[in-house]
């Protein structure tokens, strides 16, 4: 076989691969990343490249216009290279790591959106330890009338000293054990994982006194994002922290893709693999960003949806989509890192957080722990909008859960220009009342080349308050701008013209783009409200409403009511949380009683399909419009409507 | 490098090995075993090969008579190849396999020997389950309503149905959970692992109801023979066995030789890879011969001497031979067989008997428990001679241990033609008291080519008591005989001439072989005497005197008093057992409470140093003499000796 060189830029990544191998897997060999949500299919038309050099052979796709066919963009999934090349990934092509650290930090602006941030006691000193603990022992040396084995020794040392009643141990700290004791001159520093439930177990033996160098690894695994945080064990506090995107992106943009990538041959494995080499860097950059060993690491806890969890331990998610959408496990037992290919000591174990079902994971669950919704009585409404909207209602006595297909349009799917909420995404627009004209706000500050989420959410609220689209979402045809148009797809809005684009083309929204956005939201506010029903409640009732999520920090509240994503409801009940998902885990690794807590709440969470709920199709119906068919349960809004017209 | 290749024949094997490179080193890569109890340091001199073809170079060594060198024979581990060989093996370098199974089956030949078989429950139907068990259960097939995931689902089932109140669960089982589940209809056995004082946890599912296939292995790690039973766990039957030489005697052929073997470089690896290889090919013999599929296998349980258990589980040992002599492990915890190398399942755990010091291990334990000598008030005195002497006296109040270094003489070695129980050794003599003409008869019927260990015992006896050896071990020069002669190592006894021998030299044994296994018949005796002694008893207190192990179903008692290893007592107190070690870990396979008792023998055993003992050379320089110097010990010998004389 001939072999051909594949050189991305800006990336300046190559790749090996056979003359006619296919241009998306030479990207994925390279870690070069091509947007690709439908995961190579050829439907979503989001891996376009430019091909700079070589010979190739393309096929057609609708997904490219003529102008773009002739400015020489092609698919990559649809292109086999036939020489060396030399392909230009464009930025809308292009994942953008840099304005990740953006998220959770931009304090001002999450005022101006009048959010309150829902302040998570993750400072709290805790009073119980860790679930893996320290324990320092100095031992008698041995001698001839005091020979007992060395473990022997050692397990009588820490019964005594520490009140165990039993100890188990771990066959691979054994290996090296009489070696460290001598080394160590019998002053060692055991690690002891303590779960409850299970007979103690020594996971591992450090020479001296160790209970200084204490560290633990909290993980987000999300669809998009992945979020590793380092942190003191001792002294709870958080060292360093770093992200990037969940590299399974590049083999499919939602859960779904990615389950049926994992049911193909050795697909699991991939997808494995790519999570946790790119979880190996992050802990890597933390653990030189702080300066510590990592022989130090003691104890890693991961938080993710049901299919996340499932693909990071390499168990098959297959069924988590077929009827009657069941995850493999709830709870998770502690599992050698090292095992599943993660770059750590032998003795560091890893604990997942227990998942609900099929589409309530253990992000959900981490995340509720973390608000400490458990422990209250006040009832909560805590939803996480994503491609799914996982809707949690409870207090300390009890908690529903369900899940609604939300679609993917906050998160840039099914939206001609939609775009994650990276740099030269829209996130903001005002739309002039008398001329129609949009002042538009880029992530960045840079020339737009799409609309994010929350800008979504705001530029909706703004074309019908302002009466550009009609309730049922559809562009007043008669106003007096150039703006509202006929384009290849209906009628649309220009927020920007083509000059001034990172794009060079004109960046519009569409009336089908609306209508998917129409249909998220309003998925999400059925689902709250057959949720609340289910319980006998309705929005009324709810005393706080916790938006989770990086997404959740930039929502505009006051907007989002004015389209009916959020009801409307007093807006000081609303509260931000960010990346509860994440804080949940480092809680968890902090206490062992937060973890026994998140799964003391997963046991407390009953799932409701919502879709065996008849009223439910008649929510979402009445949802689909703005703000809602039924207007009096949005009076705010028919406030504001009535003193714009 | 140029590679060369060396064929070694009987055994038909070869090896590809670097030009220059060492013999041995390539008999060790072939698989071929030639005998070398020093490991290769060129001292033992047992490693003689014929080079048929091909150049190398040799170190001529005093172990190499004259006449072997101008035969051909050369010390492989002192020779190196310079171009392809043709190797051959002589008997007397040879391990033979063959003779393996004559040990424990010759039943006539034991009741000539007028020793007693201890019977060993085994075939006892227990009261009590394995520690692991089989539980069949039928779930309900998930539902939208009834939605909890698959783990959950088989843990509440086997709760209620077996009452179990907490349930551990093994990751790998997690992985394949789903698909089996659905695969078998919701049917399935689950394997879990009771021990106590852990948590009951699942190890392993399989589909349908498997109760019926319910399989374990036992193994006696001996340092020369390896020793495997395939096992019924349902039924409690033996199935299969089957038993090969401990190849890494090709390493060394005493505990300390491969101690220091396992310190050099990658040594300790290549000693587990050695032991384990060969038990995977025993394992696979069994499991042939009973015609069952692996996949049923559930458990495995090994005993071992504390050398022997550390190097299969590649736990260094080379503490167990460093003041003040501790084992690094007394008791172990199960362990993942196929993380140790074993082909077995996954689910495959590996139990090995808990060991009491660095000279007194799990073979003791195994065979102590095998014995029930714990649940008995008759006091008993139990020892296994091999290179170490180990030894047990006690009943079910108490016991105390002890380890004397015996010395190789009973296993072949510092005797001029001392050999192992193969074919071809002499195993009983008789000595015409007129002519001084010996009777040999060697095992297999074959041309003599050395003695084994049992055939000392008579060949001593027979020199002692017709008058041709003095008590101190000196010839007596005086008679009329040309079978006692000066040799080149001192006064010697011709026992065969060269034409009647395989070996083609005059058999003799010499004043120095006497005088090596008077050494080692006294520190046995000195080691029970000092050992009684330490708790205020003496032989005659004893009401059971057990002898362990292939070689003790070999000795004749009054012969064996005669020469004073054994006490003179009654001889009806003496009883064999076997290889009571295998016989433990078989006990230990088929019930949990067996092989608690093994843990609580070994939690009972006091070890006791010998050296310590101020009257331990006392004892053993007044046991240097036939049959001891005090002979007001033996008075039966004494009359045996009035009677001759």
């Amino acid at each position: 076989m001939e072999e051909i060189i594949i050189d991305f830029y800006p990336d300046q990544k190559a790749a090996r691969i056979e003359k006619g191998g296919n241009l998306l897997k030479a990207a994925h060999a390279a870690g070069a990343h091509i947007n690709a949500s439908c995961g190579g299919a050829g439907t979503c038309g989001q891996c376009k490249v430019f091909i700079e050099k070589g010979e190739y052979e393309s096929k057609r796709s609708d997904k490219l216009t003529e102008e773009e066919w002739q400015q020489g963009k092609r698919l990559a999934c649809q292109t086999v290279a036939l020489t060396d090349l030399v392909v230009r990934i464009p930025p809308e092509s292009r994942l953008d790591r840099t304005v990740l650290k953006r998220k959770e930090k931009d304090a001002e602006r999450d005022k101006s959106f009048g959010l309150t941030a829902l302040k998570i006691t993750i400072e709290e000193a805790f009073e119980t330890e860790p679930v893996v603990v320290k324990r320092h022992v100095e031992l008698m040396p041995p001698s001839i009338e005091n020979n007992m084995g060395d473990l022997t020794r050692l397990i009588m040392a820490l019964k005594k000293q520490y009140d165990y009643d039993n100890l188990d141990v771990d066959f691979k700290s054994l290996k090296t054990l009489s070696t460290i004791l001598r080394k160590a001159n019998w002053n060692v520093t055991v690690l002891i994982l303590e779960k409850t439930g299970i007979t103690p177990k020594i996971i591992g033996i450090e020479e001296g006194d160790t209970t200084d160098k204490f560290y633990g690894i909290a993980v987000d695994v999300g669809t998009t994002t992945l979020y590793v945080q380092l942190l003191d064990m001792k002294n709870k506090a958080v060292l360093a922290e770093a992200s990037d995107y969940n590299p399974q992106i590049s083999y499919g943009e939602d859960v779904i893709t990615r389950i049926l990538y994992a049911i193909k041959s050795s697909g699991l494995e991939r997808l494995q693999e790519a999570v946790i080499k790119t979880l190996n860097n992050l802990i890597n950059e933390v653990v030189k960003e702080a300066g510590i060993s990592k022989d130090f690491i003691s104890l890693i806890i991961t938080a993710g949806n049901t299919t996340m969890t499932q693909l990071l331990l390499g168990i098959n998610p297959k069924y988590i989509r077929e009827h009657p959408y069941v995850p493999s496990v709830n709870f998770y037992p502690f599992i050698r890192a090292c095992n599943l290919g993660f770059e750590l000591p032998t003795h560091v174990y890893l604990y997942t957080m227990p998942v609900i079902a099929s589409y309530v994971g253990g992000d959900i669950v981490s995340g509720v722990m973390a608000c400490s919704i458990h422990q209250n009585q006040e009832l909560v409404l805590f939803i996480d909008v994503g491609t799914n909207g996982e809707i949690v209602l409870g207090n300390s006595d009890w908690m529903v859960t369900a899940s609604c297909s939300a679609g993917p349009a906050f998160e840039g799917g099914g939206v001609k220009y939609g775009m994650r909420a990276t740099r030269g995404a829209i996130e903001n627009v005002e739309i002039d009342v008398k001329t129609f004209e949009p002042t538009i706000y880029t992530i960045g500050n840079l020339k737009p080349k799409g609309i994010c989420g929350s800008g979504m959410i705001i530029l909706l609220a703004e074309l019908f308050t302002k009466g550009l689209i009609t309730p049922d979402g559809k562009f007043v045809k008669t106003l007096n701008t150039n703006r509202i148009r006929e384009g290849e797809n209906g009628y649309e809005y220009v927020l920007a013209w083509k000059d001034e684009t990172q794009i060079g083309v004109d960046l519009v929204i569409t009336e089908v783009d609306i209508d998917n956005i129409i249909r998220t939201k309003g998925a999400i506010y059925a689902g709250c409200s057959v949720l609340l029903k289910s319980v006998g409640l309705d929005f009324s009732n709810i005393e706080k409403f916790v938006i989770a999520g990086g997404f959740g920090s930039f929502i505009n509240v006051e907007k989002a009511i004015t389209i009916g994503l959020l009801p409307d409801i007093p807006q000081e009940r609303f509260m931000y949380v960010g990346n509860s998902s994440l804080a949940g885990a480092r809680l968890a690794v902090f206490s062992k009683e937060k973890l026994i807590e998140a799964e003391r709440c997963a046991n407390m969470m009953t799932n409701i399909e919502l879709s065996n709920y008849p009223s439910f199709m008649e929510e979402y119906v009445a949802a689909l419009f703005l703000p809602h068919t039924d207007l009096n349960k949005f009076p705010y809004v028919m406030e504001q409507i009535k003193g714009n017209n």
